[in-house]
Order: C-alpha cells, then sequence, then structure tokens
C-alpha cells in the first residue's frame, strides 16, 4: 500500500500534526507584525524608520528592544528550533510502520505540547512550567528519531 | 503511479520549487561570509580575533556590530522562519494530488515572492515594499497547510 | 521498487544521516539547558528570575549574556542555518536514485564534516578550521541541490 496516502491513518495522522505546527509556526510572524503594530515599536531595520503609508510617524526609538514584541521572536526562534526536527522526524517515524495508536500518541502529544508550551510562554508562566513543556516535546522528538535510527540500522 | 517521481509534472514542480529555495537560503550563508571578509568585521565568537591566515590583522573592533554583515543575518533568519516551512507545506500539498496549475502558481508563486523579498531586503526599500513581498509567499504556505490540513481531515 | 524502503541501501543511508542530524541538532537545546544550569544563567525571559525549584535564588545578572551558554546558541543557530537544508536537499536527493557509494559519501561525509564543526565551535578552534569543516557541509548540500535539480529540469 501506499505509505503516502491520506487513506493511510497513520499518514494522515502525520500529515494533521505538521500542518497544524506549520500554521503555529508560521503564525508568530503573522504575531510579530501584530504586536509591532500594536507598539509601534519593536522594529530592526534602519529602513522601518523611514516615513510610509504603514508607519506615518517614525521615531528613532521605535528600533529600540521592545519585550512584547521581543517575547514572540523569542517563542518563534524555540519553535525554529524544534518544529522543523519535528516535522522530519515525524515524516521518517511513520515510514517505518508504527501502530497507529503509537503514531497517534506521539504526534498529536507534539503537538499539544507545543500549545501549551507556547500558552504557558505567551502568558510568562515560570521557566519550571515552559520547561517541563517544551522537555516533552523534545523527548517525542528523540523518541521518534531514534527508533527510526534503529530501524534504518536494523536493515 | 508513483507520486515521488520527476517523471510525474507536479512532484516535478515541487522539486524545482524546492531546491531553488535551498539555494536561495544556502546562499545567505556564503552571502555572510563574503560581506564579513569585505568589512573585515561583523564576528561573533572571541577566537575569531585570533590571528590566522584569514585575518591577518585581528582587531576587537571586528566582534561589533557590522550593519552591512547584519542585514544578511536579517534576512536570513527571514528565510529560516519561513523556507523551512515552504518546503514541509508544498511537500505535503504536492501530496494531495493538486491540479498541474495550481501546483505551478502556488510552488512558483511562492519562489517568485521571496527572490522579490530577498532584492527589497537587500537594497534596503520601504517596510512596506518589503512587508508586502513577505505576505504573499506567507500566504501561500497558509494556503497550501490549509489544504493539505482539510485534505487530510476529510479521509 | 519502493524508494522510501529501509530494504532500499539509498534510503536507509539518507534516514541514519538524517537521524543522526536531527538528535544533533535537538541536543544543542539540551546542552544549552545544561550550561544554563551550570552557569545559573545565561537566561533570556524576565520570568527566569522568579524563584522557582530549578532557580532558587534568583539574580538580575542571571540575564546578562554568557558567554558559555552564548557559544551554545551560536551553534544552535548554525545547525538552524544548516542541518533543516539537508535534510530536505538529501531527500530529494535520493529519490533521484544516486548510486549507493555516491549517497554514502555525501551524506556520511556530511554528518562527519558537521560532528567535526561542532567539537572545532566547541573548543573554540581558530576562524579558520571551523569555516573550513563548514565549508566542506555547505559545498555538499550545494552539490546534491544542483545535481537534484538538474535532474528535475530534465524531465
Amino acid at each position: 500500500m501506499d505509505k503516502l496516502s491520506l487513506q493511510d491513518p497513520v499518514f494522515a495522522t502525520y500529515v494533521i500534526a505538521a500542518t497544524l505546527m506549520i500554521l503555529k509556526a508560521v503564525s508568530m510572524s503573522w504575531l510579530t507584525v501584530v504586536r509591532m503594530m500594536q507598539e509601534k515599536g519593536g522594529f530592526r531595520s534602519p529602513e522601518d524608520l523611514r516615513r510610509t503609508a504603514l508607519n506615518p510617524a517614525p521615531d528613532p526609538k521605535q528600533l529600540e528592544r521592545n519585550e512584547r514584541v521581543d517575547r514572540i521572536r523569542r517563542i518563534h526562534l524555540n519553535d525554529l528550533e524544534n518544529i522543523p526536527f519535528f516535522l522530519a522526524a515525524g515524516f521518517l517515524y511513520v515510514l517505518t510502520g508504527p501502530p497507529l495508536l503509537h503514531a497517534q500518541l506521539l504526534l498529536y502529544g507534539y503537538v499539544v505540547s507545543r500549545l501549551l508550551h507556547f500558552a504557558a510562554y505567551l502568558s510568562a508562566r515560570t521557566h519550571d512550567t515552559r520547561a517541563t513543556l517544551w522537555t516533552v516535546g523534545s523527548l517525542i522528538v528523540v523518541f521518534m528519531t531514534c527508533r527510526t535510527l534503529l530501524a534504518a540500522l536494523g536493515h
């Protein structure tokens, strides 16, 4: 059977988890834009101080670090450190033919852990809460990657 | 038919767009190197102040922020925020079996939008120009991802 | 024959190289955690100064830049600039059906170059050593990507 068919429930599980995580990561760009517009600051490029339709009253302070914008940039960077590797690890893992229940627990578990991590980071919960949620997702990626590596070495 | 064959024009379209975007992102590393050599600065690591064949006259100022190098680093970071998700979203999208014309418009449209975004960022055009070009690419990724998610949920 | 089967030695080579590189990149997150705990600093978020089980004696200096933590962050960023594109380029390259020996030299060569790059960066070897090792990996990605692009254009 075609492993990359959406009729295969394991692959469909991957596609749902992967697309949700892509939308999550891309949303961070949009959230950065929203916050920069709310704060009228947190910009990074000298040319962003030119008077334009989107910035009618430029001010050199707009290039200073803005914590509300920077928080989203930190969350975004955390996504870049994690989600691309989840996308690759999950894809290779489902190619090893895991049981559907394992795939669902790992892939949807990852999605839930990252959404909770986002909520904890956005609302500035203590480091320990954020770190615990990050750890769950990271261990899922490590587990899927090791299982896949062992499967490849076993052939 | 094999979905991952270059004889499938939809998959070949993806491969052409994906490889062009990989080359684009990797080129930012090389462009950073070129600018660091031109500027003899914009370095980041303390050990880069040691006298070597590539840096015969070290100076502590070489570790200071250099706007010409930093511009490429900002463009590069923007690529990291966008291109890996395009690569994944485009791959899953072509697996859903879209019409060739849709795939060409979306995938090649993305490539063109990112190359124009690069030109606008490199030449320091106003924020509004750069933002418009970024938006086109981001909406293409969001569209492909949502179409793929809906296709996966429909099975 | 199924191109995405672990019984295909070319694809198995890719899976081994890809999973090793995913583990390498994810390890940088864990190494950052280890160093932040060793240094009790190098944090980034204001809320990390709250008293918690993991940070019983908070101090504003913990938010200052810490070179030992920052070194791992620089290595990590370098991974983000390289490994996702290796994962995608390598995958598309093996789909073009290269000879096993070529795939092994390129994919395992990349893994070795990145591990040596990591060792050189971690131990603060001169820029020239680090740059040479980075160059090997980058050229492998460029080569695989160009071969794949030419194969796609040839159809």
